[in-house]
């Protein structure tokens, strides 16, 4: 049975590029509503081939200049961009603390580029699916390359890694203290490294540093992370940067890495979406109050308790 | 049965007062040790009489000297006190980022004080898990007071609220914009307001703000959050913050929502507990290969998949 044999309305307005429909979309599928569920489903078997490029680093790199010069010159290569910014935010709010960062200097009305912020907490279902359906209704609304950035705080970026299909780590030539210890964390999800601000002091030094950090290998071995240096705001360095995204995303497939990273995302996806209605079954469960009670009057540890229900549930007894 | 019919050589040793065994079987909780699991399931029925005080607020307030302030206090009063400091983390690394920020100026000769810092990040079940087992541990090994100190990054306060019976929430008179975004998240945990470095200029402002804010009610409507000023360095405001501290304790016990919450902890422990044990069992599930063939030849989509192999689990044909 294909999901694609009926597209609802929304689909084929998203499909047709109504902009006002895909913002509503993204919307609907970051709540969890039944109609942009609807449409994730139809549009599913037309997606999958878009590049998800994300760009981490700590605050403070230029990630917003440089997303603007990346915007700038992929325009002028005649190629839709959509950019999805993960801010940190309250998970009690729910607001996106960073919801401004991204001031983006072109006009609003250019089709060919949309821009979008997401809170990183309060999503039903984790930050990792709520990015892979927003990316998925940008890809079927017609953007091949989808920008997906994070502030370098290390949860996220290790969700948003399990999204992208290349994963850049911006850096500059001087950061404080604090950042360095993050720097370990950053340089393990690296495809490419990007050291902007190269016309800082340090900056070749930096670049050889992280030539050299590179050349260790540790990651995949068929592929050497390459070293861009840019500036964002000369702007320098921005098609070598673009060109070393190409050169991985080449290599994705060249490798066969595209199709077995792809197996390893849905896989883990099934099992997340599976895992959360097992779970909403035993929050439903009507022997949980009963199993509380030895544990709270101290009879009974919670492990035990656990075990037990696991069992029996198992064993098709309760 | 119970839980405590023969006690393992290292329960006996813990509930003796050995620090060094303490400090393994805090180690073999992190780490999901079989032995600690052991000791874990004889000593539960000797826990939950331990204040478990969550200290939140963002790096620069103090929280340092404001720990050693309190210990002295404590100590002072005759009472056995123990601290674990929460720290944000690399989630790749495992590491603590900030293991040594907290330098505490007394013997480390006093048995009765005993200070352990905990990576946020890698542990196995969670970090509300985690800290829940090492309380329970200090408990066992005669802490009454158990102080939970974080840093103020969204997530792991709350994930330490839903441990502690008290939460304090440490402020100081100005704050930059990055941590008044911030506030607003913490203010919704807090049982007891503290505006540490009361010297500085504005601190009566920041106090009444507090005190406005908080009379305003929104949390538990038998509760008005009191706001302490103090000065850890002079030091100044720490018995009167501890008596904060005491009489919220003192309300969870007469209002009946000590019980409450902990029905309420401990609900959320054997459903975490039970889940990761389903979870385990979903991974290993022998049908999930055939069960992604369509989804990554997007024949079908992974919600659908998901809820498929749903069914089929719950009646029983897989």
């Amino acid at each position: 049975m294909s999901s694609e044999r009926r597209l609802p309305p929304a689909a084929h307005a998203l499909i047709n590029g109504d902009r006002r429909v895909l913002a509503r979309l993204i919307t609907g599928a970051e709540n969890d509503d039944p109609g942009a569920r609807a449409v994730l489903r139809a549009i599913y078997p037309r997606t999958g081939r878009a590049w998800l490029v994300g760009l981490a680093g700590p605050l403070g790199v230029g990630k917003s200049s440089l997303l603007n010069a990346l915007i700038s010159h992929l325009r002028g290569l005649g190629q839709n961009v959509a950019v999805v910014a993960v801010d940190p935010s309250s998970p009690f709010s729910g607001g996106s603390v960073l919801g401004d960062r991204i001031r983006l200097d072109r006009s609003p009305d250019d089709p060919g580029v949309f821009i979008r912020s997401m809170a990183s907490r309060g999503h039903a279902g984790g930050l990792a699916r709520a990015t892979r359906e927003v990316a998925r209704l940008l890809e079927a609304a017609g953007f091949g390359i989808i920008l997906l950035e994070t502030v370098g705080s290390g949860q996220v970026d290790v969700e948003i890694r399990e999204v992208a299909t290349t994963s850049v780590v911006v850096l500059v030539p001087h950061l404080g203290d604090e950042v360095q210890t993050l720097k370990a964390g950053l340089f393990e999800i690296a495809d490419v490294f990007c050291v902007n601000k190269s016309d800082l002091p340090g900056a070749d030094r930096a670049r050889r540093d992280l030539m050299e950090f590179a050349s260790l290998g540790g990651g995949d071995p068929g592929w050497t992370v390459p070293v861009v240096a840019t500036s964002a705001t000369t702007p320098s360095g921005i098609p070598e940067l673009w060109q070393a995204v190409e050169a991985h995303e080449r290599y994705l497939d060249s490798s066969g890495k595209r199709i077995e990273g792809e197996r390893r995302r849905l896989t883990q996806e099934i099992l997340a979406l599976a895992e959360s209605r097992f779970v909403a079954d035993l929050s439903r469960d009507p022997t949980l109050p009963r199993r509380l009670e030895p544990v709270l009057a101290r009879r009974l540890d919670p492990e035990t308790a656990a075990r037990r229900w696991w069992v029996e549930r198992r064993k098709g007894r309760t």
